[in-house]
């Protein structure tokens, strides 16, 4: 077997082609199945954008109509379903008890058929609600407080934000909730997306591999980073001796790491959290209380001012924003890479539907640098 | 970005460098960190091999008996992870059942700091033993039979078949669980075991990584084959009409595969499956009935004639033997590849080790093949 020399971590290799997401690095744009994210986020729903992921096209009317009403009629958990979350132990992590809830759903709830081989988009429509309303109930188990059936008459984002809180959001809130999922759902071939490709090339159950996808997820080398973004504005929040520009330029100084900066891929600013800013502006300015918007935008100016003044422009990326505005949202930390991991089941999805179109197994190989023949030494000569 | 062309399924990239397993195709050997096979089915027990796995030694008496201690220690199922058991729906999968267990095991019964990203071998300990428990749980709650507690005087191997069927298995029962268990627990990169150092690689979770490995192993194209082995194994049972060598024949004659056969790096006969192949006939003498012995030989001998015939020379793997002798270790088809997940867990905790001792996040590339900038059309527009 030919040996194309090892790259650690698969980087540069590639591992897939896809026609489902397209980041232009340079320019700042990301596109899904060949629309932009901007378009997507202003004119569509997340039901809207997960039919596009699924079927590779926009809806129409009456497929929207059918799709959308398909999934709010599956939001609701099954009795066993919210038992089982309700004896999840307390001091687990809710990506633990999704990781475990998901094929325990196709086990109770899953549609015909759901542990076939062949994929069938009614899988998605039953998984994709049912993430969400598990994420709730967790919450809501956590908080001592009923577990909120759902409501179809609202968005998938809003809707959400009801299962969580118990209160129908304000419009802005819903719209806000939705398009987070949006910018969310899909962005090329990462860790855990990958995962959710070599699990579907077994032909194992799409539920499977969205379980597996959520451990890689779950992994803080992945998910995770809009929390420290959290961590840091506490910290400088905490301290009221320094304004948010000083205390950016006291971390640089110490040589601390500012959270929320920069991307492996884009050259310019993530083409989301310029809209994530925008969410957290209006929100902010709707409930009177712009005071994260304040100091997210002077530490994204001094940090700026300080890395150009080295040459190297460095931007606010997705996590930057999002942390600030999901804690104004009434969500929790603890639940935002769990909100990650149900916005990215559309994406995931897709790319397994993508994967299983044209499988080949995934099975790369491995160069073996150990010893050989060893002698096997009885237990009594072991030291 | 360079892009070393798209090798799909990464067939022939090189995704780690390992000193774990080394699988001499042309010879027809197969090492664990260097020790051959057939010393250590000869010498040791599963817990003695799992200890070379993770450790990379072998273990020597006082190590071995602390070690053996911890895992035999943990064979018993906390009540809470029984009732999981005990309510998962009667028509669902061992290895759904699996996959949801293990992220539940981490939040019920998980050792202190299991949801950490160091990895310790605690986890190890905890875990293995679970795996067993649960599995042969989930067998006698589906035959409606008590939950048998486990015995912690009996291998490992011998242990799983008494939690199975309420009665201590024979000396050589035992003996040949526990060397099928260390037979199946490594053999290099394949898709679950690839999974695992996916998942590991983003720091998640040791217990994330193992479901996300069963997911994978799951998949059809992965686990399984001894479970078709056996469906021929029946057919030829059922022909009267046929010998099974006729049975062979006229099965080659119409183009028909016959399972268990032929291997994609094994030139020689397997060593799992030379082994294997002993102790089916060791126990068939004992429990006086060699006829699953006999007529795989027989399927061997002419299959092989066959092909030697056409300059093909085929050799059974290890699949081909191993589903006779589980039948007659007492084990239902259907936790065939259960299994197997329980003995390549020590495998993959390996594997999960050593991603984790030189860590880099696996993240390939994909070439993106679709369109760009497609003109987004409103819904009135959309056909």
């Amino acid at each position: 077997m030919s040996n194309p020399g090892f790259s650690k971590g698969l980087e540069g290799v590639v591992a897939a082609e896809s026609t489902i997401c397209k980041v232009d690095g340079e320019n700042g744009r990301l596109f899904y199945l060949g629309y932009s994210i901007r378009d997507l986020v202003e004119h569509c729903t997340f039901e809207e954008v997960t039919f596009l992921l699924l079927y590779g096209q926009l809806p129409n009317e009456e497929q929207l109509e059918d799709f959308s009403s398909a999934m709010r009629g599956k939001r609701k958990l099954e009795d066993p379903v919210k038992k089982m979350i309700t004896d999840f132990p307390r001091d687990s992590h809710p990506m633990e008890m999704l990781q475990t809830v998901v094929p325990y759903l196709a086990a109770y709830s899953g549609p015909e058929g759901c542990r076939d081989t062949e994929f069938d988009c009614l899988y998605a429509e039953h998984l994709i609600p049912q993430l969400a309303s598990a994420v709730a109930a967790w919450h809501r188990v956590q908080q001592d407080l009923p577990i909120v059936d759902p409501d179809r008459s609202l968005s998938h984002g809003a809707n959400f934000l009801y299962m969580l809180t118990g209160e129908k959001p304000s419009e802005l809130a819903g719209r806000i909730m939705d398009g987070c999922l949006i910018l969310h759902a899909e962005h090329g071939l990462n860790a855990s997306t990958f995962t959710a490709r070599v699990v579907a090339s077994t032909l194992s159950t799409c539920y499977s591999a969205i379980a597996a996808a959520i451990g890689a997820l779950y992994g803080p080398l992945h998910g995770g980073a809009n929390e420290k973004v959290m961590d840091m504005v506490d910290e400088i929040e905490a301290d009221a001796s320094l304004s948010p520009g000083e205390w950016v330029s006291k971390a640089l100084s110490e040589k601390r790491k500012i959270m929320g900066m920069g991307h492996r891929v884009y050259r310019a600013k993530d083409p989301r959290a310029i809209i994530i800013e925008g969410y957290l502006e209006e929100l902010g300015k709707q409930q009177g209380d712009t005071s994260y918007y304040d100091m997210l935008k002077e530490v994204e100016r001094v940090f700026r001012e300080r890395m150009e003044e080295k040459g190297k422009p460095i931007y606010p990326n997705v996590d930057f924003f999002s942390g600030a505005l999901y804690r104004m949202l009434g969500v929790p930390t603890i639940l935002f890479t769990p909100i990650f991991a149900l916005s990215r089941a559309s994406g995931w999805l897709s790319h397994i539907i993508e994967q299983r179109h044209d499988n080949r197994l995934y099975r790369p190989s491995s160069t073996y640098v150990g010893e050989i023949d060893r002698p096997f030494a009885p237990m009594s000569e072991r030291e």
